[in-house]
């Protein structure tokens, strides 16, 4: 077989070790010499490889792309870029074609969540559609750990941990205080659809009873009588409460409550946020004082407190990918197999891309508490493996020494500019 | 002199590293058992004293103690409550004096803000106002950066590094997504009256230009033209825009962006935040996508990224309040004094309590960039010792182990119980 290139692009929201596929991926090709050529990483994403704005990575030194596996983001640049079917838009598909072929592509590496699977598994198909051969592996990485098929999400493992590690700190503050001041703290974390971010707030107790004493999922209908009466109980007997919040927690029928559907002088959206939603019905209807906090993006790039699991998952994933490329394999994600002993164990395996796009792992209801509020130990011995160990960067000057690559362009080799149809 | 027991208290909003300066307090006191008997903990400040409800430290064992220097919160429980003067109510100050009567307190150990060493001073005039002979000594404690006459206060440090180091974080992921996806970042820092941790924004830049693009201080009047002028432009330049912004961002005049003054259907008031109220005005006048984050509680609470310089220092203070007290010194606050050398050096020296209380230090105008909206270089060597060094905590399970003390209460002496005014 002639020696081909490599294209890998970092796709959907980042994390803080969705680098460290990309070094699982371009130091395993660089261990694969005979079979791939070069290593081409999409700039911003799958828009690189539309736009033939492709970054060659042998241009990058080893010690640079080693100090990937500690830099949180997306080095390449990431987009959110869904692909339609080739029926829709085929003009897509036969301008990748182009520019596959024109820089000699024949491994496609696609880094990202549920509908980039489905991106991934459509370029699988191009060698029988459109008749142009490349072997498509998706590496899998989503904090949202909706993916099927694998046990857990590279990304996933390390918001949880930041999750858990804030809930601790914060209720902790919130205890010390509650005689004289705030009452309730709310933390929002990320996940529109899944519960699982939010889950892993329950990781930060302690013992029976102790904080957070109410975790709000998007699986559960959210019902604000028994939700009130739940942080009335709690303050009563712990003299503090300490949520952790779902950003897509919702009413029974779907409708988000961060939608609240106010609007203000001019007509304006409410401004949005689980969080200060809960805190404001808190305050009008219990009178408590209370403080909130949404993470945000500081959950998902939080590289200073990853876990150490999640980051030697996230680079396996990648090397597993260009392994099972060079065995041949085409339509495929790397999925990552819990061990069936009692201590924690994982593997890599592999998942047809067929089984996987377009499939959304909820939180199963027996993670869930029966009173809806809280985690179960089901819950807490799958979470728990995930957070495990600390894989620090190094630090220069008091903040964290991130890497920033030179990000060289290759050649462009086509004359036609494409315009993305947004 | 006949050996008496001292008196410690947390006060006001906790931080990362007020249990350090216990720890100091604690480990001080019990290397002079000729002087000092007992440290008495006051259970939820000041408040303790009152209602003497007293901890009695001496329960906790050796290791426990030392644990506190990893521990963020208040291990003994805070308070906010400003006691008033003598003349105001004369009743709190004779329930002390009756409560360290019973107690044989001699040694009042205070730590906290300038509310808190304005109450120190008060107390240490006890001596002289109503005859009960007492040393007070006060600890500086405080997030907000804002007591006169020390180069700094421990509780800042650790707050400035956690601000630097998510600023940094999350300007990488917007950066790696902004092609496509968000193009403005908030993130919303504590600092009501001073802008000294939203100025620690600044030091997670990289190189002229880089994010934070904006920083907005209290100390600087908000300009909405101007603000959006400089987002828009810092956007068609780099593509996105991060910023860090004091939840005490004010208008001309003093009235906080925070309080809009915009009220729902129900008459209620908008739910606050500077960020998303930053935001709105971004999305509805330039249409960018943002997102925005309120850290809260998390930042004040943050030792898993807790800076070894803040640590180090409160540990100090602490144990140099009690070196004080044993030298026979009244009314004076242990300070930090930078040394005068190029490299960062510093010592502990002693301000008079009645140049402390009640005066606010600000960001001088020198720190903020000539147009108002980031840091200089004399801001950069200021701040950039403060959080440099990691001081991580043990783990255990994915998340740190942080030490929950006993907490023995002394038994009552005083029949009467004290009803607080609030």
């Amino acid at each position: 077989m002639p020696k081909r290139n490599a294209f890998y692009a970092q796709s959907g929201g980042v994390t803080a070790v969705i680098n460290a596929s990309a070094a699982g991926v371009i130091e395993t090709a660089r261990q694969h010499r005979q079979h791939i050529g070069k290593v081409y990483a999409g700039r911003n994403g799958i828009i690189g490889a539309l736009q033939e704005e492709l970054i060659d990575t042998s241009k990058e030194s080893k010690s640079a792309i080693s100090a990937l596996r500690m830099t949180p983001s997306g080095a390449f640049g990431s987009c959110r870029h869904k692909m339609k079917s080739v029926e829709e838009n085929r003009a897509e598909y036969e301008r990748l074609i182009e520019v596959f072929r024109a820089h000699n592509i024949g491994y496609f590496f696609y880094n990202g969540g549920g509908d980039s699977a489905d991106t991934c598994l459509k370029v699988s198909q191009l060698s029988e559609t459109m008749n142009y051969p490349i072997q498509a592996i998706h590496v899998p990485k989503t904090i949202d750990n909706d993916l099927p098929l694998t046990d857990n999400c590279p990304g996933f493992g390390s918001v949880a941990k930041y999750i858990a590690v804030s809930t601790r700190e914060a209720a902790m503050d919130v205890a010390s205080m509650c005689e004289t001041s705030t009452k309730v703290f709310i933390l929002e974390a990320m996940g529109r659809h899944a519960g699982w971010i939010a889950a892993a707030g329950g990781l930060a107790r302690e013992q029976e009873g102790g904080a957070p004493h109410i975790i709000l999922f998007p699986e559960i209908a959210f019902n604000r009588e028994r939700f009130l009466a739940k942080v009335k109980r709690t303050v009563k007997q712990n003299g503090y409460c300490v949520i952790v919040a779902s950003e897509g927690t919702q009413y029974k029928g779907g409708s988000f409550l961060a939608d609240s559907g106010v609007r203000d002088a001019f007509g304006h959206a409410q401004l949005g946020g689980v969080a200060p939603t809960l805190a404001e019905m808190i305050k009008s209807e219990l009178g408590y004082k209370y403080h909130w906090a949404v993470a945000d993006y500081l959950q998902r790039s939080a590289r200073h407190i990853a876990s150490a699991t999640d980051v030697e998952q996230a680079y396996a994933v990648g090397a597993a990918a260009v392994e099972f490329a060079v065995a041949g394999k085409n339509a495929v994600m790397a999925t990552i197999v819990r061990g069936t002993g009692k201590r924690y164990s994982w593997s890599i395996g592999e998942a047809p891309l067929a089984n996987v796009a377009n499939v959304e792992k909820k939180m199963p209801r027996n993670y869930i508490s029966r009173d809806g509020f809280g985690i179960t130990d089901a819950a807490r011995d799958y979470l728990a493996p995930l957070i495990q160990g600390e894989a620090y960067p190094n630090y220069k000057n008091g903040v964290p020494q991130y890497v920033t690559l030179k990000n060289v362009s290759v050649p462009k080799k086509l004359r036609k500019q494409f315009k993305l149809k947004s």
